[in-house]
């Protein structure tokens, strides 16, 4: 399979990739968090995910707290190199809910309540 | 399965949010792409996926000039409401490189090229 080095990744204007994790037994995509260079270097050496939080502006690394550790298998490179797909064995659960995965509800539009005139 | 609407979205300063594309068959992860509002409202009701291309700044539905068709089977939101997950049946390649999905190369770090002093 052909590799991919760190500088031939696009990190946004924040200097973040988006990281979609899958779990490597299943095949279920549990969720999406955010890398910068330094926890995608962390998450490639220490082979557990690490994450930059948006909202707490510092890097954490997942399970520390929750011990829902996911130990990396392999990371993957999109085609145009901006987005990374991590390949993870999950301990417990992904979402903080206590859900195995975030993606646990289903979009429903808003057709049913204009149709309704709201 | 709890349902959300498009009100209950976060879309981000852009006004777009990221959308995982899954193979509803077999669990891959296919690629990732970006949505506004008018391309997910026609992503639900035309049950075919509709991005916006950043670099063009216009809607695309996917496969209008590929044949590359991907049909929607559900839409997923996450726990925090900011990340779609498109669960689709994908005539042909996902990829625009020929490939099933846009995820065909592997990080590699560039912990080699520090090892060797570069």
């Amino acid at each position: 399979m052909e590799t991919v080095a760190l500088d031939d990744l696009t990190f946004d204007e924040r200097g973040l990739i988006p990281a979609v994790v899958q779990d490597a037994e299943n095949g279920d995509v549990l969720m999406v968090g955010w890398m910068n260079r330094e926890s995608l270097d962390r998450t490639f050496d220490e082979k557990r995910t690490v994450f930059w939080s948006r909202s707490r502006q510092e890097l954490w690394r997942k399970g520390d707290t929750s011990g829902h550790v996911q130990h990396v298998e392999e990371i993957r490179v999109d085609c145009d190199g901006d987005v990374l797909l991590v390949r993870v064995h999950q301990v417990g659960a992904a979402c903080h809910t206590g859900e195995r995965s975030c993606f646990f509800r289903i979009f429903s539009s808003t057709t049913d309540r204009r149709s309704e005139g709201v």
